[in-house]
């Protein structure tokens, strides 16, 4: 068996639906946690292929970007779909979510390290970040509604589940999920985190905002 | 075999990669084409699985979110890498793109849409775009001496390296590319573009801004 290392920050945030991929196939990696202002970071970043984290090294060989990882993992363990049509929806999902935390989530993220007054962080949530949230649920919800199964493709867990599981709760975790208002998007997480490698990880694991 | 219809504006940004590869591998589909300000928009949007474009309708089975379409077109017809680890640099590439054309480059066409003055844009582009644009040229430019083959991944073209490309070609077309001051960029789009079937495209296609 290969040899995996995964390498991001102590968050779950653009890694952790990997992380996961990991415990659901019972595949053994490395989980390797850069801490914030020790200075590493700065080490290693330029030998990164992108400069950025999260990176997965498979006996020496890189992979740069996180939905990259997330795909090639969830291929390899069988989670990625089972047809090139429900790929291309699992892959159509996860960037549905990416847009979202791209642009809308972030620009909150950043208002809140910069500084930014409550009020302007309120106003930045009210105007350009609940449209945005409310479009992204709309659609998740449309899907769980039109599938069925209860997961968001085919009969069964794909990458695209976990991807917008773990969105939620990195969302519950900063005030802009409450389960309780959207009853689908809470069942698809309990669902996915009923699965009992995923719910002994998501007990396990270090506790971040992110 | 199937019946492609892709649906997007009359522009090329999102969609060009997927109407490049469909001339590429020979197979023909309707190129639909919406005319900003006529209604159709208004018409359609709802109607589309995530209130956006492209879509790819085959057989009428859609696809929303344009690197899904691309991607499932790519493995399709050939272009996808020839293994789990050469789709996986596609993939990593690709979001790159994906990375750089979602904020640096949008912030600039939003600027320019909303009316900012020729001052304004140009300040966002000194600030905000130059940077990103440069650390994004960086590491194509830098896979691209890695790689050897002229291509971005492995010995052949790749859905990568049409991305890339074009997105190449919607700078210069906005006066942010300049192909003389970088020349292993503007020997990849030589290359992509030299090969018969797409250079014959490239000709015969709508001269668009974007």
């Amino acid at each position: 068996m290969p040899t995996y290392k995964l390498t991001y920050f102590n968050s779950r945030f653009y890694a952790e639906p990997a992380r996961i991929l990991f415990h659901l196939a019972g595949v053994p990696f490395e989980d390797i946690r850069i801490i914030h202002g020790d200075g590493t970071w700065e080490q290693i970043k330029d030998k990164t292929p992108f400069g950025q984290v999260p990176v997965l090294n498979i006996n020496g060989f890189e992979i740069p970007q996180s939905t990259a990882i997330i795909r090639y993992l969830a291929t390899k363990f069988g989670y990625a779909g089972k047809t090139p049509e429900e790929q291309a929806w699992a892959d159509a999902i996860c960037d549905q979510v990416r847009d979202f935390m791209a642009v809308p989530f972030k620009d909150i993220v950043v208002a809140k390290r910069v500084g930014k007054t409550e009020e302007e962080v309120s106003q930045l949530i009210n105007e350009g970040f609940v449209p945005g949230r409310d479009a992204y649920f709309k659609i998740i919800t449309r899907i769980l509604e039109k599938n069925k199964s209860g997961f968001l493709v085919g009969d069964g867990i794909t990458f695209a589940d976990i991807v917008v599981v773990e969105n939620l709760t990195t969302l519950q975790k900063n005030q802009l999920f409450e389960a309780s208002k959207y009853p689908e998007l809470a069942a698809l997480r309990e669902k996915v985190y009923a699965i009992p490698a995923i719910k002994k990880w998501v007990e396990a694991r270090p506790d971040t905002q992110y």
